[in-house]
């Protein structure tokens, strides 16, 4: 990049918006963001390095290129919630260099932040809020707005705290607009205000703040004093991220990290993999007790991996609605899951143990065989069914994710059920088959 | 609720948030709304209303509550794009009589709103946004803000509109706080403006805003006149739509209705079980089959289930990250997309394949047939790996949503490539590990 075209340069990247410009600036290589980070002020470099939020790992390795005088004071320009996830990423003496270098006031704020659990309010949080006293007019909020808006995080909202830094309520822009300027502030606060705590989970927040439409959310302490606030964009990720991670579970599978290499992906995906091969296998030797009852009656190899097919699908639709469920906070008592998942299981396995008893009786002309397996589903389901609402349900009791209970897991230990049970039942009916087969 | 307890009822009812005051009104019996429709004025309703957004259906219900003129006012109070959800619930004859109520400006655009397409961005779309004249000043811009405030469904970017009615740029609030009221608007507007069209579908409307971290995107028509806005508030809703639409997709059940009688939910889930129960029984036909092979070595019934299993395993994780790659936009060509996957099914497929190997030959003592059963593992594996992701891959192209492509589909299928492969391989095999066996 020449002299005249990096002027050139310049003009055309400033005109970008922030998060183009940090795609581009995280494409280029090494030695030309070496140029560049020579041109952009540090206020610019903050931006570009804001709209990275997504990504604090790269963020972390970015600031390596400069020194550690140059990335602190760009580190000081952005905002707190995307420094302290940056700050994560790093080695504690990595953070400690940078903390260093911080004024004082501002290292211990991200001490403390660095501190606050992932996934929880506290991480999402930032302290670049608009905080007005309560005894301000209109016009004296308004000019503060003014002054402050270009550090705040969002000004949509003004946080009313008394001098005891306590949060006593929130003032909106746009009341602020549309009232006189003498009117005292309080005239306008609305005192009740829904605010998080650092510890809550982030879902619960994100729900929150679907819910009511808010722009953000002020976070307190329990003695209710002004930590911070979450903001709309950071929830779009979390509900993102939410999702993505409910997905995976269900799948078996990290669906997040897409683009990687054939070996990455391979590695990624066989830990799942060989686990249930070997859960399988507790269904192999299972079979093989039966393998005498097999070598009688053949016929019964024939029905295997429908059942255990019907059965795991039964079981994961019904993974599916409880992991649901619980995610939207909708938990009944356990009494109820289990009563209603027998009932839809009894009811799904009585119209697909006939239907299939119906299939077998015409197409092997065998009636007590397709009772048999009749039956066989019909219980199998009910088991699958069960299995999918109570295992999730009882994961989350004792506060391991549900997601994990994925659907591979749920069909694979559904399969071992369901042969126990079809073995069974048909070792019961087998002399009445067998005679007439 | 008597005269003097109305009042209280009043004062209190109007201290709380809409969404709030929504589900409090929702929740009422109504012979009680009928009252709390007495004491409301029309603003306040349409508030309450606009605050239950996500259940157009039941805003309809609400409606039928009052006299159709009264209805009207209130939906003339609303915001357009909850107005022309609600209205795409009702019979035609029911709009007809709502529109013809209505001024007659109001009426043709909502005429328009409500023919475009579910899921795209012009059901989304709102016509209260703030739009100016390129010729204003800051301080101009700022008036006029002040006065639209309450109208405004966003008061965060100003839309620079043209005498043409084109949109030439936009400014944000921010920028209009911190700079001079003579500075001509100009000076602050952002030319580069990225908008969305009607037609766009919105998820990649979504993802734009959350990648920009916008708190609303303009919609224009192909001449680039503005139509009106979409607000994140609605993209939150809509990015949880999907996350629940693609989480169903792979269960194979409709998730997002999870409060219903267990009859209601096994009729929910019934066709997809019955549906895969007859691609199962092609499985099972093509097992029968293979029954005299089955009668002369019992021991191959054994490792049927783990073979389908495991390659339905697989076949659900690969599933799981095509659908995510579609939904990201990460497609690449086809034949990068089947080398790809092939490879990752051989890597899984080969060290599964040893490890059943190695299994079946301790365990059994009985190297031919673990030979047979580690092959056939591989190849059923890789046939699964590969279907799991072209399918949703052709799908998609053919215009058909590839998250209805489910799990339990790919599965059901994947067991019917497996047995074919297993008992092809295990007949070659059948002479060595019968006569071992």
């Amino acid at each position: 990049v020449a002299n005249q075209r990096l002027v050139e340069f310049k003009e055309a990247f400033l005109e970008l918006h922030s998060y183009e410009q940090a795609q581009i600036y995280y494409d280029l290589a090494p030695e030309t963001r070496h140029v560049v980070i020579g041109i952009l002020t540090d206020d610019e470099l903050a931006e570009v390095f804001d709209a990275l939020e997504e990504e604090p790992a790269a963020i972390s390795e970015l600031l390596e290129e400069m020194s550690p005088r140059h990335a602190t004071h760009i580190l000081n320009k952005m905002f707190t919630d995307n420094v302290a996830d940056i700050l994560g990423e790093m080695d504690a003496d990595e953070v400690a260099t940078y903390l260093s270098l911080m004024p004082k006031d501002d290292a211990n704020e991200l001490r403390q932040l660095i501190e606050y659990d992932d996934e929880t309010a506290g991480a999402l949080l930032a302290t670049e809020y608009l905080a007005i006293d309560p005894n301000y007019t209109v016009g004296e909020a308004m000019q503060y707005v003014k002054k402050e808006a270009n550090e705040a995080e969002t000004i949509f909202y003004l946080y009313v705290v008394d001098e005891a830094e306590q949060l006593v309520g929130v003032v909106s822009l746009r009341d602020l607009l549309t009232h006189p300027d003498a009117l005292p502030i309080t005239e306008i606060t609305n005192t009740r205000v829904i605010a998080a705590h650092p510890a809550d989970d982030q879902e619960d927040v994100a729900m929150t703040m679907r819910d009511y439409d808010f722009m953000a959310l002020p976070v307190t302490d329990h003695a209710n004093h002004m930590i911070g606030i979450i903001t709309i964009d950071d929830i779009v990720d979390v509900i993102d991220e939410e999702a993505a991670s409910d997905y995976s579970g269900l799948a078996g599978v990290d669906v997040e990290i897409v683009d990687i290499s054939p070996l990455a992906a391979a590695k990624k995906r066989l830990p799942w993999l060989i686990a249930l091969l070997f859960l399988g296998m507790s269904t192999a030797s299972l079979i093989s007790h039966y393998e005498a009852l097999v070598s009688q009656a053949a016929i019964l190899a024939v029905f295997i991996s429908l059942i255990t097919g019907t059965a795991g699908n039964a079981g994961t639709q019904s993974l599916a609605v409880a992991v649901r469920k619980i995610a939207l906070n909708e938990e009944n008592p356990l009494w109820k899951v289990i009563l209603t998942e027998i009932t839809i299981g009894l009811l799904i396995g009585v119209i697909t143990g006939v239907t299939i008893f119906l299939i077998v009786g015409f197409w092997k002309a065998n009636w007590f065989l397709g009772l048999a397996i009749g039956i066989s589903m019909m219980a199998a389901i009910t088991v699958a069914n069960l299995a999918g609402s109570l295992i999730p349900m009882g994961m989350n009791k004792i506060g391991v994710d549900p997601a994990v209970a994925s659907g591979p897991f749920i069909s694979t230990l559904s399969d071992l059920t369901s042969v126990l049970i079809y073995f069974s039942i048909a070792q019961i009916f087998l002399s009445n088959f067998v005679n007439q087969h």
